[in-house]
């Protein structure tokens, strides 16, 4: 017979729990038998004691059957979409997205919101007047079907009892746990009826996992529970060392998207909206390998074809398609400033974490939960790493509305860049691929 | 500024927490701002990640100042008191008790209730009609006064955040952490208004510590936490791998402290009194050393003031003194029967987990903490480790009144006795003193 106690005390002393023993103990807790106090201790224990890959699976599969899989198996099309484990700058998805479903897969995405230091996927699309994010699951099939992709915010009826645990963990400094991180963003992905994922975990100062073997260790545990749970299944590890592309904050960010779809700017964050999609391609077996799929995506983009996609897709969810072709009807800050270089030298170091927490400071994200979002401000990033700058040209170029706190975060962000006299190595983007 | 998950993250990360960060989280936990899924976050990685002596101290001083500390110094003489781990068969307390108070010494002494394999003194001294272990510190200081002890139950002045931990920890399965039990007693112990302490650390099959390195290390910091509160602390390791004396359940124990206190019968349980009694008057200051204690530990048996004590003590606490002298008195079972060697040869080894369990199982304890108790039923042992028995000899009594399950028990009994053919090396009591 199963009991609560019995299975915390397995796990605070380093034991393997069984899938039995785990199901017993997460529909105990959504039952309301198992009490929050009991939880926030096995959840501790599993911090300190680890999780194997096979306890680590059944909980993933656990939480992913507390809630509805999405069934999309009436499509024929492959069902694929990609997930980041978080960054500043990272509008991938808004870029990958179209492009995947210009190339005729089904890329059925929920995102996330933005907190802390980082930005999220919705805050960025609800920048765009009207666009809903909020849609029925109803109402999302029916989007897939019609556009190939669509966009939305997690629902109800999506992993259940991963928004329960995560509300614990929160509050039980239970989060940065891998076994845990993996389980909650398994088990909402593959609540998307996919046949096929990419992950792209950042790796870096502005990252969650900062260190390259802990970026490792994640990546490896999630593509180990696709791959189980016979998903094609990849990662990406990439660098979240300095801010992605050149906006951060919601409706540069979506400026920046269109830009990189309209096959203008040449940043890294280009650059990798082409490595990721192409690997989706591959996963999803329209190409053959990796350069195939770059080929491919080059030409959707330059076609204009991914473009579309993206313009559909707005239109679909209740957003203005004329954004695509004039910016001006986004949100605008009213005011903006420079920061500027105090030295002549190369940008060795960007403190990507404070980038981050100015831009959250100037209402582009969220401190807490509930906090009010501000889809005009953000900070435009002028040097990245590497170059090469003059005293008094400008870092980056901030867009605000409220100038109480501006002069701090002219400061903080000044203190952000590190100058000095020797050009450092070349950062690297992608840093490793496990398949 | 002091943050509830900053600290629970640094206990996690294995750091050491000052004593303020300690205060700050038991004081914010009785206040009901830090929540108890906190608490059992912090619980579980101070399980995990251990706490060093000072954490420990600190905590000890938290929850002792968390509620009253009895105030005994109007009295010239020196306070002390005894406690032991727990076991199966331990009545000690009623026989050290009267003893150490005979000699001179205060003995102002708060007990426990069984719980599961282990008895409690409070239980057992409730089987003396009119017995009652509920006075208010008031009452307990006014017993005290006059016959120099008095055994009462927890009042909710003593240690409340010893008491709202100690909850939580028994349906976290954090109940055996070392740092949390010594926290957790010394607390309570100090509460007392003590001079000197005494503890009685059971290890063996039938303790909490099953192998001598954790007996130690409990026994070390708890002496440690004394010392270093000024107090005179000393402790025993003593064997639990067998019932201690012959009698397990509440009137029959009675019984045998009585016994001893007459200076009747020489088991294993007079030895280990007498052990006890000499340390807590060297403590004491009454004796210049253990032989001394002894020698007046047998004197003050011998003489009769002891038990004269013990039936002063009976009666200021509303019990019927006529015990002491006619048994027949106490709570009797309705029924008993014989426990039999199953072979010929010496007892090697007894399950006195088993034992305990089986007396519970009678009614003598408790399975839950608000479980019936019968007084009157309980076990005789009468096979010791070593003892030769012949096929067909009893092992022990059994006192009953409920015939259900009486089959079930007698089996189970007689699993608990191993019986070989070579004869097993001494047993020894007291394995270690921590002074």
């Amino acid at each position: 017979m199963l009991n609560t106690l019995e299975i915390i005390k397995k796990k605070r002393d380093g034991e393997e729990l069984s899938a039995e023993e785990i199901s017993y103990f997460i529909k105990g807790f959504l039952g309301e038998e198992i009490a929050d106090y009991q939880m926030a201790a096995l959840l501790m224990a599993i911090y300190c004691k680890g999780f194997s890959d096979q306890e680590t699976q059944a909980l993933t599969e656990e939480m992913l059957f507390s809630g509805e899989v999405i069934d999309f198996s009436y499509l024929p099309q492959m069902k694929i979409d990609k997930h980041s484990t978080g960054g500043v700058g990272d509008k991938t998805s808004l870029v990958i997205a179209p492009i995947v479903a210009a190339a005729g897969l089904i890329v059925p995405m929920i995102s996330g919101r933005a907190l802390g230091h980082t930005g999220g996927t919705l805050d960025k699309l609800e920048s765009i007047p009207g666009y809903r994010t909020n849609l029925s699951l109803t109402e999302f099939r029916k989007v897939v079907e019609t556009v190939g992709t669509a966009i939305i915010g997690q629902t109800k009826e999506i992993a259940p009892a991963d928004k329960q645990i995560y509300s614990l963990r929160d509050v039980t400094a239970t989060v940065d746990s891998i076994p845990l991180i993996t389980a909650s963003i398994m088990s909402k992905k593959l609540a998307e009826g996919l046949d096929c994922l990419l992950l792209d975990v950042k790796c870096g100062n502005g990252a969650f996992m900062r260190t390259l073997d802990d970026a490792r260790n994640l990546a490896q545990a999630m593509v180990n529970v696709g791959n189980r749970m016979k998903k094609r299944t990849a990662a990406f590890i990439t660098s979240m060392d300095q801010p992605l592309g050149w906006a951060v904050g919601n409706s540069l960010e979506v400026m920046e998207a269109i830009e990189t779809l309209k096959d203008l700017g040449g940043t890294d964050f280009r650059g990798l909206c082409i490595e990721l999609s192409a690997m989706m391609l591959y996963l999803g077996k329209v190409v053959k390998d990796m350069e195939e799929g770059q080929i491919l995506v080059r030409k959707l983009i330059s076609s204009g074809s991914a473009l579309e996609k993206f313009r559909q897709m707005v239109e679909v969810q209740g957003g203005d398609p004329k954004v695509v072709d004039d910016f001006s009807l986004l949100p605008q800050a009213r005011l903006k400033t420079e920061v500027l270089a105090p030295s002549n030298g190369y940008i060795t170091a960007i403190d990507t974490l404070g980038v981050g927490h100015a831009a959250m400071h100037l209402g582009a994200g969220r401190r807490r939960i509930d906090s009010e979002i501000d889809y005009s401000v953000g900070l435009q990033i002028n040097a990245k790493l590497g170059d090469y700058v003059e005293k008094g040209q400008s870092l980056c170029t901030i867009f605000y509305n409220d100038e109480n706190f501006l002069s701090m975060t002219q400061k903080r962000l000044e203190a952000t860049y590190q100058i000095g006299d020797e050009k450092p190595p070349l950062s690297v983007l992608v840093k490793e691929v496990i398949n």
